[in-house]
């Protein structure tokens, strides 16, 4: 059966991943299940069984559904501008408490949870392969040197967000998010010193 | 009374708080109070009435004594070797399964916990307090600029660490730090862009 995007299909799909944020959020992992995902989804569980493997499966598809539209990877032609867009979403996100729910939840069951930590570092790896497209493309534009390094403008604009919000819970103006994307900037245009790269 | 450092009742505290990191990495914070570590540390529950108003209270003198021992602010006369050895220590310690499950544990907890979201921010507000005497003693020599900001710093070190260590869940090799610091001390090199800050 081939599956029309917009249809049936998808707004069963992407009515389960909304569900399963919010089921993980209010029950917690211990109680996290397809079962409880399905009754909040309004569908039958052999639904879910039929798409997803396991529910540390269906738990990184519906934060990379969400990651997708909420934390979308911005082209202004302004690499600053990119970064700055795109960390101003993600500490909407995090702001979020369903998401802060979430993100609290496989922070603290991984360590436990083998498979979730391998879908937790997928997740992750794919949203480091998308966000490399803005240094790339700054690369390309000749705002960043060509030894710009994609994986550590991530760190520097990720690391001091998630610091702040979840870990040190100091406020995170977004103003001062302006400093933290020069910072990351800074880093990604001074070569390491050398014999320690 | 005074007491003498050193003394019965230094040990006493020692002990307790030791046991504060132990019984809530075992039994997690639902289940975490007064009795569990009075009992784990072969004292009376009156002696932690006696000296923590809270478990919370208990929980962050426990992570300030952990981190004073296990996290010190090294002085070596070189800003980048401070870091480094900084920086390493803060890895070593959040590799430990224990400090892992309580970073962990606070992290879930302190969002439906407003005494412990406030000692959490007590304790980092110490904790970043501390760090600064590694940038504030780098201007004294010429290392670093006047301008440079010692919570960016703080930021830009300890960000990625735990973004990699607790949220994403990469490999973060003790080499990679060497990067990280040199990416703070970028940042803290470079003023950001007029009207930002």
């Amino acid at each position: 059966v081939r599956r029309r995007p917009g249809g049936r299909s998808a707004r069963v799909r992407r009515a389960v991943l909304a569900a399963t944020i919010e089921e993980l959020a209010e029950v917690g992992y211990g109680a996290f299940g397809f079962d409880g995902v399905a009754r909040r989804a309004g569908v039958h569980r052999t639904t879910l069984y039929r798409r997803w493997r396991s529910r540390e499966d269906l738990l990184v598809d519906a934060i990379a559904e969400y990651a997708q539209v909420a934390v979308p990877i911005p082209d202004t032609g302004s690499v600053r501008d990119d970064l700055l867009r795109y960390a101003t979403s993600i500490v909407r996100s995090v702001a979020q408490p369903t998401i802060r729910a979430v993100v609290a939840a496989y922070v603290a069951e991984a360590d436990h949870n083998p498979e979730l930590a391998e879908a937790v570092r997928r997740y992750w790896a794919d949203r480091r392969r998308l966000a490399r497209a803005m240094v790339d493309r700054a690369i390309e534009r000749g705002e960043l040197p060509a030894s710009a390094d994609a994986d550590r403008v991530f760190d520097h604009v990720l690391g001091p967000i998630y610091l702040r919000l979840l870990v040190t819970r100091e406020p995170l103006a977004e103003a001062e998010l302006a400093r933290i994307v020069d910072s990351a900037l800074a880093a990604a245009r001074t070569p390491s010193a050398p014999g320690t790269a």
